[in-house]
């Protein structure tokens, strides 16, 4: 690939809009060379996503540049950061035209909405596979962390859960020219990062994650790191109505999915924060003019992880159900 | 993967003994979160190795490691950075106890050299593969580029060239026990990043790269980035000992390669840079301490690359070497 390799980052990545101030040198020397403003902490995110394991062959390369960057800013999300720059690895077999217009597309789509610039990385030869690495900057002391929160917490999610995991079980079943399948097909294919949402609850929310694991799984990140428990109300996780749709005409049979995809399906890429009650009405007033915001539990001293239902009675997610999607999801993860 | 990626984590790669006090959080939130000093400027490089494109199925997992690691240091010597930072992905079929842990000791053991910390990453199932970013800093404005080139400046290099690229050809062929053998395998499977070098070269020199491509290639980058040509003595170009000597054994009928290798096989991770006239006798004292430097050449006004035997007379790498190394090296290259 050597010989053609200036030409690709020329023909396709050096060919984007951005030029940050702050890059004294980008794609082209060593390494690239940057300048972080007076205050500022950096943060960084690298994630992977490889042909056959987070995506099937013949995926539309928009939505893998789309999925590549997103999952990264959603990590800086999490944190309260504003996103800089990005480094890209691009494993391919051979350098495909087509795939790569429609990659660099999708890529460069999402970066421009946010300000990212590409300052550099590598191209090799081998199976496809994709590692993106997200800069951001966060003023010094006030990045949002998992271990922030606190005994009487509110336990808030942004927008819905649950999407991205019936589009990824449903892939090829879902009709494209319905308006619910191709709402759900966006949730999965392109993720939106919560970056305006982040920003905001750096001074309002004691610690945050986003879910990539599943609600769940990520919560209990929170809770392990701050040294709490919490309790959830299932019946407040919130659900898109494309969700509620799809499910009562493809699964009638199956009412527990409902319950239990928002649950432990990953891949939404939503905020899952705590907040104390002093904020509660800030943040819902602030995140609903952006993604919304609700509330679905609280953290309490002791730690451990409950589920309950409205009326008060413990609620376990059914063990098919969680295992079912844990198999899908350990296929789509991207930690 | 995901179920045993946390353990992984834990026990291959938490356990590193650094922990810099400019890491704020590391491996264990959505991002790592960085204090970068006032008055430096951060330099990030990422390079990726593939099983199969740039190390056979087979290599001892330590040296593997250790070039990860080598690879990106040498990209932030070229620019005259001091370490401190690493973000590594690392894709496997399946965890392999065994190998993991030569990879990660083989990792660690020279990250611990120069003070690296490892502070974020990913872990997907997949094809063997490892990127890694590495981050450093550099005092303000003080970075080594490689657009500094200007006429009258004397091109140097540092250590010695050819001797990776002729371990690469010889792979298997080499006698584990002889003394030169082992020398080229080392140089090959562990090369030395020129951090002091670089350090030093910020305030000596003009223009630098490290040579991963090859002589030839690399400083055609210096050349074209300076806007300048170059005149390059091919007898000055510096050899090992152990190069001489296996070459005499192994191909005593191919004198040519004596001279080409040195210019066109990559991977030894030697620092070539510009140096004016008043600065050279600092450089060779200074640089004499470490790995040492030659001059090979001069910086010319007039665009170009000319290489030339000592009686003044023009060389060209011939044909054969060239394109077979370049054909070797395009299985090994690393951007």
């Amino acid at each position: 690939m050597k010989d053609s390799e200036f030409d690709i980052i020329t023909h396709y990545f050096a060919r984007q809009a951005i030029h940050r101030p702050d890059v004294i040198a980008g794609i082209g020397d060593d390494g690239a060379l940057l300048k972080i403003a007076a205050g500022k902490e950096l943060v960084v995110s690298m994630d992977t996503l490889v042909e056959g394991v987070h995506f099937l062959s013949g995926t539309d390369p928009h939505a893998i540049g789309h999925k590549a960057m997103a999952v990264n800013l959603s990590d800086l999300a999490a944190m309260g950061a504003v996103p800089a720059w990005a480094t890209l690895s691009l494993t391919m077999p051979e350098a495909d035209p087509h795939w790569l217009e429609g990659f660099s597309d999708g890529l460069f789509t999402l970066a421009r909405r946010f300000d990212v610039q590409l300052i550099g990385g590598d191209l090799t030869q081998g199976p496809l596979s994709i590692t993106l690495q997200a800069h951001g900057l966060v003023p010094a002391g006030a990045s949002l962390r998992r271990s922030g929160a606190r005994a009487g917490d509110y336990i808030y999610v942004t927008g819905t859960l649950g999407d991205a995991g019936l589009g990824l079980h449903l892939t090829g079943a879902l009709r494209v020219e319905d308006e619910p399948d191709a709402f759900i097909t966006g949730r999965l294919l392109r993720p939106e990062p919560r970056i305006a949402e982040g920003i905001i609850l750096r001074s309002l929310a004691r610690a945050a994650i986003d879910i990539s694991d599943g609600l769940l799984a990520d919560l209990h990140h929170i809770l392990d790191s701050s040294g709490v428990g919490a309790v959830l109300q299932v019946d407040r996780v919130p659900r898109s109505r494309a969700f509620d749709q799809i499910l009562d005409r493809v699964f009638p049979d199956k009412p527990e999915l409902r319950d239990d995809l928002p649950l432990v399906a990953g891949d939404d890429y939503e905020l899952c924060f705590t907040v104390p009650s002093e904020n509660r009405a800030a943040v819902e007033q602030q995140l609903g003019r952006l993604s919304g915001c609700t509330p679905i539990g609280m953290i309490v001293a002791e730690p451990g992880l409950h589920c309950q239902r409205k009326e008060g009675v413990d609620y376990q997610p059914s063990r098919e159900g969680y295992e079912h999607f844990r198999a899908m999801q350990r296929r789509d993860d991207h930690g």
